[in-house]
């Protein structure tokens, strides 16, 4: 069975190396001619607006499955014509749209940040006794990493911020005062059957995920999967999909979906019975799902610009690296390493351990 | 940094999919155009002895390893004048014949089956009255997989035998009566660090492994450890090593190394904290090695000539499926599963369920 793949980037890598055993082939569509998932699959260099290349891609492939979730909606529906495309296209339209999808989140019952439309300066200063300082302005498309988002603490910083997103419609959204950001991540298959991974708690620096822990028993677990099963159930989504949540006191508050593999799901390769790979594969190919128990405690911490010695890493007793095969680049994720035992003290060593080592090969 | 090896069957996919994650590249040289590992790495079509594919795979690989013991030393001699060559030639050159391998073993103090050199039908029937029966006639020379061994149970099998084997320079071994088959399968790396698996409990039928079984406190654990010690030491072993045992009582009788990673051993890539492919890896890129605790219990069946439907086995939650991309063909290793699990129960289940699937798959 081909699995084609829209993106050839490390989500797209880590796919593919989880397919293999499965007897998978893989073929990717990405324009960078030097993509790291390019090593273990079949790679269509070419725009993703290409109808050639797209017309290839679905010929060749089973199912197609993306690694990014801005993928122009048309795009999904021309190759669905031919071959089944999963996660679904409602799941990209609704996604890609930060208006859109936190309406949706609400249309849902399910609790998010205040937010309102700013289209204009005006709309966007007129907006903000309702919201409050401080706020986050947004950009409503394409954001990722933190990238389009401006911190917003007074009134004095509206119009640099809207100068800041060069103003694109945007979004302002009340800051959160969490406790801890988590992320649930589920996969759901053509069939419907549903596995729910433990949440995940996050720290982000800078927008970006550095550290992303397992967690066991987590008091939030219920009302996360509740959220998450709400948005599958809604989307008739089938794949691996990621929630990341606010947690206030004993509420979560949803922040965003996203309709792919996700970062802070990485531990599950090694922390997990059945990474989130696995059963993204196993849910668009409609096969069962593989068990998402936990083996002991799992962390997975980010590596950014730079990556510290392999040897280094490697003589880390319980730690598994997992380099993406990409050029160093200022504050480009390259590599991430992860934790994986039964010791809870030995975990506690090993996060400060990495963490420390990350901070010093850190440049973003 | 790019690995090179020698042959591009499973064992050489497994070690490439094991290394992806650590940034390696791979480059294999095979005679066969269709090989399963040629999908995660690049293909060098040709014969072993051909000079300049050699050539080409010293040229482009840092260091060069392989995947199967009967690869001539010469070859490995002339790869070595340009590009390291690990396991050392020394290994090879002893394993590949049994008499050298078997006088090696009791040179070095280890108990070995009763044997002897059987060069023609003459010589083995007037060593039969000190061998006894049963006995196992195998040709010195590129057996495998039971391939090469014909049973001696009484005086009347003899000639039949050497007619079978093709009067091939062999060997007579007498029959052990042993409780158990187990391997203990180890690495060392270049600078003479060592890593010891736990043994593994294997069952063979009509000379090809079927089940292997990871052990918890096997009370010969220590005692297989000081037998592989002593042959690592002795062979200035680089790489993961498996060494073949008979329990017989209290007693290891040493049947034969494998200086490469070893089917008894694919447990090990969800069962252990580090697999015995990354471990190779990490031997001779003299990395420090990766811890090889287990992960509770754990075994793999293989399946032979057919493989069970994939839902099927996929729907054994804790189960982990293995396809190797080739083509089904009788008595062919295609495929393993792997259990791995906490639970006693659960294992004990999922081993007849796995055994009981083969079973009716198994065309050997």
């Amino acid at each position: 069975m081909v699995i084609g793949i829209l993106g050839a980037g490390q989500l797209a890598r880590m796919l593919a190396l989880a397919g293999k055993p499965l007897g998978l082939k893989f073929i990717f569509l990405d324009p960078t001619p030097i993509a790291c998932a390019a090593d273990v699959g079949k790679h269509l260099i070419g725009d993703y607006t290409d109808k050639a290349l797209l017309t290839q891609l679905a010929d060749e492939a089973d199912v197609i499955t993306y690694e990014f979730e801005n993928v122009p909606v048309d795009i999904i529906d021309f190759l669905n014509q031919q071959t089944p495309v999963y996660p679904p296209a409602k799941a990209l339209l609704i996604g890609q749209d930060r208006i859109t999808e936190k309406t949706f989140l609400q249309g849902l019952g399910l609790a998010t940040a205040p937010f309102s439309d700013a289209s204009s300066l005006a709309e966007l200063q007129a907006s903000m006794p309702e919201i409050g300082y401080p706020a986050i302005l947004k950009t409503r498309r394409l954001g990722y990493d933190g990238k389009g988002q401006v911190v917003l603490r007074s009134a004095a910083d509206l119009a640099d911020a809207w100068e800041a997103i060069k103003n694109a419609p945007a979004v302002v959204e009340g800051f959160v005062p969490f406790d801890r950001e988590i992320s649930i991540i589920a996969s759901r298959s053509v069939s419907g059957e549903v596995a729910y991974y433990p949440v995940s708690e996050n720290n982000h620096e800078k927008g970006i995920l550095r550290l992303a822990q397992s967690t066991q028993d987590d008091p939030m677990q219920a009302q996360a999967e509740r959220y998450i099963h709400t948005i599958m159930t809604a989307l008739d989504y089938v794949g691996t999909i990621a929630l990341e949540l606010f947690v206030v006191g004993e509420t979560l508050i949803a922040n965003e979906f996203a309709p792919r593999v996700h970062n802070s799901g990485h531990w599950t390769i090694e922390g997990s019975e059945t990474s989130q790979f696995e059963n993204h594969l196993r849910a668009v190919m409609d096969m069962p799902l593989g068990s998402t128990d936990s083996l002991g405690y799992a962390a997975m911490q980010n590596f950014i610009g730079n990556v510290p010695a392999t040897e280094k890493l490697l003589s880390l007793s319980q730690v598994h690296l997992h380099l993406y095969d990409k050029a160093a680049r200022k504050g480009r994720k390259l590599a991430h390493a992860t934790i994986r035992t039964d010791s809870l003290e030995h975990y506690t060593d090993l996060i400060s351990s990495l963490t420390e080592l990350a901070k010093h090969s850190d440049d973003s």
